[in-house]
């Protein structure tokens, strides 16, 4: 919900999971000052479907005086028209990219249900996103440093830097092998580089936090706990950059960043090649 | 790679995380019959970046005599500029839909750097995801059924009938907290319901899988073993799938279907809201 201007109902509408409709929605709606309501309508396949649909766009529209934002992409022609006669503004995702491809490719296009997310779905790339995933999750916060020599990146950071909602996304989304390790007491102490991770330095990258934003993930998992003190969270975020300055690990700050922008600078910047599109 | 027809070098281009560009751009490309060489260039906000990519783009083009493809978004407008001048297709992925919700709404947009990606960047639900997350993490593969009221759903199957990333991805995607608990030996000789799901039955979801594609991922994992044999799968999906029906739990069948699409239609059977967008 983003919070001024006008309100809006809006309708994430496909004949295959609406992934696509979402995407490209969230960021159309990020440029207006629009609090939208939003709702998923995935598979829409049928007059059953959509006639259910449509009933909650005109319910919309009656109960708002305005009308509902529908984000689709509809393949059956049928399905397709009914939902255009509906009381909504409605937007085609596809359909202008599509046409400026067809026409610089001099190719007709075949839409076609449900091709609409491909990660994955062949067999090699199935089983390099399954092994990714499995992977990533047996060598997560330092549970084990077996095999380190098949990851293709290790996150280092203190406690609740991002880790772990980080690697388990580039593991999902790019198919990439990661290990994070995490700096704990110990560490922060007398901090070093682990003689485990000397031969593999090509592949060590950092994340680190503003003092103000780890206190207050902390908090929100252990209320007034030494462990979520300022005074610890400054100390450790010290210690640990600089380690990452002494040994020249790169690494960037996730304050402010969603996990999906934090994953995509991760791979930018240790120039990783994504496995999977 | 898609392996029909024309092979064309697609560059997806942005200044934030160019998500969005591939998203929509996969979907594009699934339409015709083109073989597709795909890089993307994230966070091009500088004359040096947009210069780098015009470089590679120009040098696709005579190496291969044909203008590669472009799917962009970019706010800054002398970058954009730059890049509509060199030697490729270029695609605006936002144009063409900010311009009519821009007429409907009767409001300006405001093209913003790296609004892209909303998903939890705010703090509520950024720690909805984490939370999430952690919850799912922690009741991957039966490892706990400790505070399982607090689920949204539990997915029941075999083993790797692709209980895991589904978990991850709906926790990651829709926040939602994911128990999953595999069908094993035991349980398969003798199959009931864990007394533990009794008074949680509404939240059951079962995952089930064709027997030839279980053995091929099986057989991936783990070659030649009882484990991967037909009989042993045959029999294992039998057992289970008859317990779905014997105590009416909902399940489908992920053969075909990539992680986004059981994902979305396990939400969708099983009448659950995201509490992300």
């Amino acid at each position: 919900m983003k919070n001024l201007g006008q309100s809006r109902d809006v309708f994430y509408v496909s004949d295959g999971t609406a992934i696509t409709c979402e995407t490209l929605g969230h960021v159309v709606l990020g440029q207006f000052s629009v609090t939208a309501r939003e709702k998923t309508f995935p598979f829409v396949e049928s007059d059953h479907k959509v006639d259910e649909l449509i009933r909650e766009i005109n319910q919309s529209y009656e109960r708002n005086g305005v009308k509902p934002l529908v984000f689709f992409s509809i393949v059956v022609p049928h399905i397709r028209t009914k939902l255009l006669a509906s009381c909504a503004h409605c937007y085609d995702v596809l359909e202008s990219v599509v046409a400026q491809v067809k026409g610089d490719l001099n190719m007709e296009p075949k839409p076609q249900l449900q091709r609409s997310h491909s990660v994955a779905k062949d067999s090699d790339k199935y089983f390099d996103r399954i092994a990714a995933i499995e992977y990533t999750l047996a060598h997560d916060d330092g549970v084990s440093l077996k095999n380190i020599d098949q990851a293709d990146i290790i996150l280092l950071g203190v406690s609740r830097s991002g880790k772990t909602p980080t690697s388990l996304y580039m593991a999902m989304q790019f198919g990439l092998r990661v290990v994070n390790y995490p700096f704990i007491d110990d560490d922060i102490k007398r901090l070093r580089l682990l003689p485990e991770f000397e031969i593999h330095r090509h592949k060590l990258f950092g994340l680190t936090i503003d003092p103000e934003r780890l206190t207050e993930i902390r908090e929100n998992r252990l209320a007034g706990s030494d462990y979520a003190s300022t005074e610890q969270c400054l100390q450790e975020l010290a210690s640990v950059e600089s380690l990452f300055r002494r040994e020249a690990i790169p690494y960037i700050n996730t304050s402010s960043l969603s996990v999906e922008e934090i994953s995509t600078r991760v791979l930018e910047r240790a120039g990783l090649k994504r496995r999977l599109f």
